[in-house]
């Protein structure tokens, strides 16, 4: 790999920085780039489409899953190495208290810069549950799709990532100019809730070069399975935690598992685990009541309004099938339930584990039970305020001896809607006949807080085109050869990367 | 096996049915035995030794696991042989709505009968945990015990009821008459709660032969490792149930796993099992508040002297220190502990399991949750009302979706402390220089109500001399070779099963 990206790499300085091939150098010193030739980087892409396909399918054979402490040190070397194959002529590896990370920069002598975020890690996986082997990535084909590659990190990230990766080889074998410098920040631990990403992300050079951006995507496959994009001005913080009440730490109940009948004389800090979650929510399971904890902001009427166009658009039947929910929460209309999914906070239980857990019974009195919890946060909420609430709130009510084991998590992230950033995606999409719908908020997380908080203040968004599903379950797929001429494959994914990168240096 | 059997069938029957040795046939036709040469059993004990430990052990080399569904027709047919190798002339295999029984009759010519509870079956195991192969049965050394035999089933009953077996052996060993008739009730499903007892239990010919006995007694290792005996005068009932909530039940949440995010639109069915376990409890987990929940009666005099006698000679500070508990319920002081531990029904959590239950986190939105419950009763509460109060309460507050799956469980059982059953242990127990301590009832429990309910009112309790423990737990034991002069060995409490037969028959 080191060897062939050396190759490239050489290759990319002679073609670009030699400064032969279409450039000129402004007054300022910045460069000028002659009108693209799309056409040229649209044939290169087709050319090297089987290159590049096998460039993903050989990333996905390596897996790096972090909660296994799998291949981290092997993934960020690979990672590295994509990235130096890809052009970036400065690499380095970041360690952090957790699995490194990669920081790469391609100066093109481009005027304007864009901030790219990677996540080289993956979910784990049960290759039994497959009906592909996970990680040889084979393309299949799914009805209705087309032709899918189909393997663990096929759309969450890798796919959409090497896409970006493609868009870099196809600019540099079409000889035309990259029209801006890029930064490319990547982690590993981003499925465990990134919780070193500020080691990499504040490292002094690191900083100094996302300041030079516009702002920082993360590549993604953002069309449906009927090509509609739907365009996320940020997504909702989360803070993953364990609640754990022991006997122990309790200085009541049992230091260890003991014969059911005692409970006679002996207090339950599996009850104990019980009385305290109650405390947190309502009755009916959706209101918080943690004392004292952060409240939402109300809908602003521009995201109700984006909220009201995004419903009418997306099918409440669908929706309710595809998830096996007869009813939204208080039987709320659609757009009530996605007013309530875009604007409201969340105390969700993901797990409960105590005691016995096999199979039919166990006469005992566990000294140990647990609650996997994971808090959604909309603006104005922080994941540190969220967590100090939730440990006052348990102290407060009697329950400080229950631990809170934070494992991972982040703010809210937001980024203005006339942000360049956004901007360029609109521009792009309709170009290719695309209505992109604007929504206020992903439901979901990403770490982008870590770049739109103070002090970077950047603007961050998923961006890409092409479609994919499966995150985090079995026969995760992406789309390499689309049945639907709405929904793009892998080659058009990697133009929408490559109009991205012009769009943003306009 | 079945040779063996018919083999000894027949010399127990030559030697106790012909009436030629010392049988004398009393003018009501019932037979009046000569007194017992104890001295030559004691002496046929010793010389059986090896013999009866090795039938022990061939016996835990084939474990029935009614829970694994493993070995129970070999088991039961095992059980049946083993009946008619120790001189039981009718021996018959029930067939029940899950795994047989074993039904058997040694018709001494006695005036008096007894019965005995057997069971065929035991726990599930993990080699991986064993110190010493636990189906292998190995005699083995263990610190201030002696030589204990080591295997599933040790003393969780093969043990106790191989010293039974032994104990019938020994006596016609020593052409002895066997002083009582013996009725044999053994059953392959005690480990899951015992639920088709009743099949075998109210056969016809089993109600017309327990009818016959004075009572039924539970072969057990009632020694402490300081030689202490209590003789328990019933046991709680219990019921093991799993509470389940659904979205697909309910009607609400989700109908599978769905991602976290999605919360806050969509019901939780975990928070829901939340809700519902919290109104069954006090907040401190102690106090029942299930709706029309039976209540227990509160102890006599005659139970909290009982109490006040055991508080006396057994020590807190050991229990404490056994257990890891550095406080009982409330603070309670020793004696009200106790008397909360005899008299106190419990609902226990002995497990809870829903949605993500591995290492670290995962971001869903569960569709099924489970507590596994233990609910223990006190004489006054049977199993039944205390289940159909459960499900009242549940429906009447609103969570009538929860299922209750019960999975086993029985009444209370108690035997007044008069009973000749009773008085007959005492009465060895005092002869052989112990100071037995009554006890209201154990606060465990086993399947005795069937005994001591209408239509039999039978009496019923443990007994047997001899020590053991790790019932359920790895390294399970019984000691073969005494270290501890005050603690009987194997042949010790072969004795002390003779010695009960022939109190019993006076």
């Amino acid at each position: 790999m080191t060897s062939t990206s050396h190759r490239h790499g050489s290759l990319f300085q002679r073609v670009v920085l030699s400064g032969t091939v279409g450039l000129l150098v402004s007054s300022t010193g910045a460069t000028l780039a002659a009108p693209p030739d799309l056409a040229a980087i649209e044939r290169e892409v087709a050319r090297q489409h089987d290159v590049s396909v096998k460039r993903l399918q050989d990333w996905i054979a390596l897996p790096s899953i972090t909660a296994e402490d799998l291949n981290s040190r092997e993934g960020v070397e690979y990672m590295a190495a994509l990235a130096r194959d890809a052009g970036f002529q400065q690499v380095e590896i970041i360690e952090t208290a957790g699995k490194p990370g990669v920081f790469a920069k391609l100066d093109a002598g481009a005027s304007k810069t864009v901030a790219i975020y990677f996540m080289y890690d993956v979910k784990q996986f049960d290759p039994a549950e497959w009906s592909s082997p996970p990680l040889e990535a084979r393309l299949v084909d799914k009805p209705g799709l087309g032709k899918v590659l189909m393997g663990r990190g096929a759309v969450n990230q890798k796919g959409p990532e090497s896409a970006v990766l493609a868009a870099l080889h196809a600019i540099r074998g079409a000889g035309q100019d990259m029209p801006v410098n890029v930064v490319l920040v990547a982690e590993g631990e981003e499925e465990i809730g990134s919780p070193n990403i500020g080691d990499i992300v504040n490292a002094p050079q690191v900083q100094a070069a996302l300041r030079e951006a516009v702002g920082i995507f993360i590549p993604a496959a953002s069309q449906d399975p009927d090509g509609r994009v739907t365009v996320n001005l940020g997504a909702k913080g989360v803070v993953e935690l364990e609640l754990v009440a022991t006997g122990e730490k309790w200085g009541r109940g049992p230091a260890r598992d003991i014969h059911s009948s005692l409970k006679a004389m002996v207090d339950s800090p599996a009850w104990r685990l019980v009385k305290a979650l109650d405390t947190l929510v309502s009755d009916d399971g959706n209101t918080i009541t943690i004392d004292g904890y952060p409240t939402p902001r109300p809908l602003s009427a521009s995201e109700k309004s984006m909220v009201a166009a995004g419903t009418a658009i997306r099918s409440e039947a669908r929706a309710k099938q595809v998830l096996g929910v007869p009813h939204w929460i208080d039987d709320l209309p659609w757009q009530a339930a996605n007013e309530r999914l875009v604007s409201q906070p969340t105390v969700n239980i993901q797990g409960l584990v105590g005691g016995y857990t096999g199979p039919g019974g166990k006469t005992i009195l566990p000294h140990r039970a647990a609650a996997k919890l994971d808090l959604r946060l909309v603006p104005g909420m922080g994941k540190d305020a969220a967590v100090a609430a939730l440990r006052s709130h348990l102290a407060k009510r009697g329950y400080g001896d229950i631990e809170v084991n934070v494992t991972g998590g982040y703010d809210p992230t937001s980024t203005p809607a006339d942000a360049p950033l956004i901007q360029a995606q609109l521009a792009v999409l309709k170009r290719n006949g695309l209505d992109p719908l604007l929504w206020p908020r992903s439901a979901g997380s990403y770490p982008g807080f870590i770049f739109t908080n103070p002090p970077l203040n950047m603007a961050a968004a998923h961006y890409g085109l092409g479609h994919g599903s499966g995150a985090h379950a079995p026969d995760e797929y992406y789309v390499i050869e689309s049945a639907n001429p709405a929904v793009k494959g892998y080659d058009g994914a990697v133009m929408s990367f490559v109009e991205y990168f012009y769009e943003l240096a306009k």
